[in-house]
């Protein structure tokens, strides 16, 4: 979109899963390095927000694909904030090819939390942060949904956090999650059915050592998964609509 | 080093673990990513190969670093391929920061496999596709050494290879192996100790669903790790080398 900040990918063999196109995962990758840059070009990135003892966590995003990307694949993604409260930002995201052909969408809503005390901050006391960055353009797709869990089913998993599932803020990284609930679907689920639209539920953090407890359930041509620790809290959600 | 193909990146905040440093893994993608990019862009990338019915596989590979990189850090990694024998190719990596100050270095040995008999291809008769890739400079680094399993230790870890450790050869991705050797160490151990070397044998190549076993020794200042399947067969081992 003509005067949004535009960032050019080109989807590598890193990307691609064994179907040959770009993952899920690693088109949250991209969505979220563009976050991360738009907001470090804007005065607002980690290391800022590093000497204010703050940080970025992501806590829900809706993401819809219309095509399929795979390698050598050329597009950019325009980002805009358009929204501001007391604890969430709005972030925008459009994926388009070079021809500017609209590819994907996203939207995704932050936090801005204590290093120490991980308590969110008022944002309308940051709110310079986000000036430059603030579009007055409406979200490209609906908002991310709250996530209510199916009818009560078993754990498919348990699992421990390790090593690799941290990030820079200590705690589960916002892939990995997606990650863990696609492993869970038979193999034939990720070959035959076309992804059509991901909204995901970031309750709590998961740090290092953590027991989690890991379930999905399938509900016409959508999944729901759920996320949570051993003492029932709940980590994230989502839910996967397919075509 | 002049006259080299030369790729610059800058760590991003995805590279980083928990302690805010590059990981192994991000590291090890950046030297894959270049790999693939230099092998492109001489005209023998997988892209090419596909139109052969064949593709690359790793073998071997050893790095050192001598240095931590962190977000926002600039780096720049020139590459070449200085030995060709029948089943196996050799190419070496060497990291440098923005003034050309040595960073770290590995040498990485390929085979070229028939997409559909996963058998090795016969690479003196495709010497050619490297001819523009090829320069007479020696390894920079000692070769990747073959890892011998220490005394028998019992599996730290059993686990079944699950839909996102595949990638677009649909085996096991080369640096998923790493990530869980890491993933087995108590936590102190990456905080504590710096990394100095690494050394990895590709033996076999792992599957969807297979079943595979996990342990780890170590000896003075270095771990072995050992990847086999449940009937014994090797697939993958490393030796990595703390400071």
């Amino acid at each position: 979109m003509t005067g949004l900040p535009n960032y050019t990918y080109r989807i590598l063999a890193r990307d691609l899963d064994f179907t040959g196109r770009a993952s899920l995962m690693s088109l949250c990758r991209y969505i979220f390095n563009t976050a991360s840059k738009d907001a470090e070009n804007n005065g607002f990135g980690t290391r800022e927000l590093h000497n204010n003892n703050a940080t970025w966590v992501i806590s829900r995003m809706s993401f819809e694909m219309y095509a399929t990307l795979r390698e050598f694949d050329e597009f950019y993604i325009n980002t805009w904030v358009n929204e501001i409260s007391r604890l969430m930002t709005t972030r925008n995201l459009l994926l388009c090819d070079p021809e500017g052909k609209t590819l994907g969408a996203a939207v995704t809503q932050w936090a801005m939390i204590d290093v120490d005390s991980r308590t969110p901050m008022d944002l309308r006391e940051n709110m310079n942060y986000s000036k430059a960055a603030r579009f007055d353009i409406p979200c490209p797709i609906n908002k991310p949904v709250k996530i209510i869990p199916g009818k009560e089913s078993d754990p498919v998993l348990e699992r421990k956090v390790v090593y690799s599932d941290l990030d820079f803020n200590r705690h589960v990284n916002s892939v990995k999650y997606l990650e863990w609930m696609l492993d869970m679907l038979p193999l034939e689920n990720i070959i035959n059915n076309g992804f059509s639209r991901l909204d995901m539920n970031y309750l709590r953090e998961a740090l290092y050592d953590d027991r989690l407890l890991l379930s999905y359930q399938q509900e016409d041509n959508h999944h729901l998964f759920d996320i949570k620790r051993k003492d029932e809290t709940p980590v994230c959600r989502a839910r996967i609509q397919w075509e």
